[in-house]
């Protein structure tokens, strides 16, 4: 059965990928993108470490524009984040029977409810998985020292996939600091594994 | 790391400890026994099939006789069984630093919170994991079917070492009838898997 993993080079999206092809899932990543820059290729560039196939799907640019005002609006991005992530899923369940990402149990945003789960799969008849929604902070850290080796640091130095960059540039495009909207956060990128995985 | 799943002898628990194996953890299987009935001879075997080791943890009946007396009170067993599994988990947070159990995305008990969760970890310095808290029925069952052999039956013929046993016997043994308090439900148990797996 083919899985695909929405990927953004990070640890999450990583180590959902490794347990989906460890339960024996044909995995492929996939990394959206915008069209605002072509932040995909730090997520290619893991895919590669990680030994598994990948692509980029570009969905419309508009998406993102109004995830970007809904965080002007707010002041702070976990709406415009949540919108963001909910609409990717919406597009990509069109066109991907099994669909899964990295959000984790103790993540606020982005997440869908219950409900909302089963309204997606239900609605488009496709499979929809957390991977890491049962396993805790402390658990999933264990879990990415075993596998991968990792660079960390503030979010605006860490070269990563994820909407965060994409929303940041446009951000700056509308002629306000990015630094006034997203609190200060290390992210974290996957550079090496730590054995045979592929 | 070692991790110690909550096993019945059912899908979940044996999915739940595949999947732990799979990333790495050496697991061990253990059920839980109120000394009601030898139910857990069921979970035993099926351990034996799936090839991990095994353990019984022997617990004071009271606790099921509570659970009894709330489901005798409800006049359905969610309240009881929920109320059962808690206090068990409380019991093996003091025992093991990681516990796992079978609980799925789609069940509705037993379940704890997001923050009974983390009341829990942070309180007893314990990992509890969830494995296939982001999978749905669907995707549960694509897995379930390509490794396990199962047996299926109504609740009451299908020998399993879950709370459901001890507690339909306890609820015989105060002259009440079990299927006044349980829906017919279909139960299975693994009795054979489909890969090498162990």
């Amino acid at each position: 059965m083919k899985a695909y993993v929405l990927f953004s080079g990070g640890k999450d999206s990583s180590l959902s990928a490794v347990l989906l092809k460890k339960l024996g899932y044909d995995v492929e990543l996939v990394t959206v993108n915008f069209g605002v820059l072509d932040s995909y290729k730090y997520a290619q560039e893991t895919a590669g470490i990680l030994n598994l196939p990948h692509r980029v799907e570009f969905l419309d640019r508009e998406i993102i524009e109004r995830a970007v005002d809904i965080i002007l609006r707010d002041g702070y991005p976990a709406g415009g984040i949540q919108y963001l992530h909910k609409s990717v899923i919406e597009i990509l369940a069109d066109r991907y029977k099994v669909i899964a990402d990295g959000v984790r149990r103790d993540d606020r945003v982005p997440k869908l409810s219950h409900s909302e789960i089963q309204s997606l799969e239900m609605r488009k008849n496709m499979e929809y998985i957390t991977p890491l929604m049962g396993f805790g902070h402390k658990t999933i850290k264990y879990l990415v020292d075993r596998y991968f080796i990792i660079s960390q640091g503030e979010s605006d130095t860490i070269m990563k996939s994820d909407y965060e960059s994409e929303i940041r540039a446009l951000i700056k495009a509308r002629g306000k600091d990015p630094r006034d909207y997203f609190p200060k956060h290390i992210q974290s990128r996957v550079i090496g594994v730590k054995e045979g995985e592929g």
